[in-house]
């Protein structure tokens, strides 16, 4: 006898080309098909950017509010502060706001749909755009 | 011949009514009795909550550190600070700290027990309380 | 018949033993060995510490953006700027840096490699060292 549910993986790749040095791009929709094309009823979402100067966040897609998050990453992670790297890459503030906020979020599947609330979106951050960015989403479940 | 081991998700919903506008709330024990309830052996636990102006963060519950972690909040991420969306809802700067910490952490599940330190506690950060506050605990594996 | 595919969990723990009070010490060899070992060929791969004065991060192993990182954890997160969990330990600094970026690391493996950019490094952030350090790897998968 056979306890318990088999599992599912299954992965999507997305390409975002953003426009701006500092981006919010909201990819709630485009995570969400994946969701619905895999079948999986519960398990769990991997929305994973594959970058060093770009970041995956949650949160609401309002206009003002995605200004103001632009507004706030530029001033916590001045450009050209003397920073080494800058050297190499004139770049270092995007690598750093990446490495805080970081690469990956994570959500629960239940009922074929992902677990978030009214005002949850996905969000792409471009830290040093614009550029073609790759997000995998990755499905994993019953 | 069946190699490898079947797999179980569970759900648990909680909710939490915070007390202030900036607060650390403790949610260890309530997670690990899901856990504990779920009878997965090895495996992960998601911790969620679906809210844009609450996190989900992992340290030491000591009262002293609890009032250090507000006082920095309010300090990096101050209110009324000329945000766009204030003209909306006078609450930026909590969506901007939960777009830096997120709403989401995750554990190892190793022989039934969450994998954490000793001095590793589970915290909803309310970030614009007090407000009543869901938060999903998945547990997925063997 | 049977849909599906099986699931396996593996665990590994690995020491690092820190050599500074602020510190970002390379472990990606460390985790990949662990996945290849595992065989897993689709799933997820944790990074977890179990310290409150240390995080996971993922970004480019770069010495001078390494000494950046170290330089803007250290400003943003000062060491006695007057916390009431400095009189138990002199570490409350720490512990926020911890709370704020977090203690685990996620990544989906895919084709039996864990899923990263070319320039993505995983991190061990030691913020209050030199200290030994324990990181759990779970891989989880088919």
């Amino acid at each position: 006898m056979i306890m318990g549910i088999l599992m599912k993986v299954e992965f999507d790749d997305i390409t975002i080309s953003t426009r701006s040095r500092t981006e919010v791009v909201d990819i709630t929709s485009r995570v969400e098909g994946t969701v619905t094309r895999s079948a999986i009823k519960n398990g769990l979402c991997l929305v994973h950017t594959v970058h060093t100067t770009a970041a995956i966040a949650v949160n609401e897609n309002e206009p003002n509010l995605k200004a103001d998050i632009v507004r706030k990453i530029r001033e916590d992670f001045p450009a050209g502060a003397g920073w080494a790297h800058d050297r190499i890459d004139d770049n270092t503030d995007a690598h750093i706001a990446s490495t805080y906020i970081g690469p990956t979020r994570i959500f629960p599947i239940r009922g074929g749909r992902i677990v978030k609330g009214t005002w949850q979106s996905i969000f792409l951050l471009e830290l040093d755009g614009p550029r073609n960015r790759q997000v995998v989403v990755e499905i994993m479940g019953e």
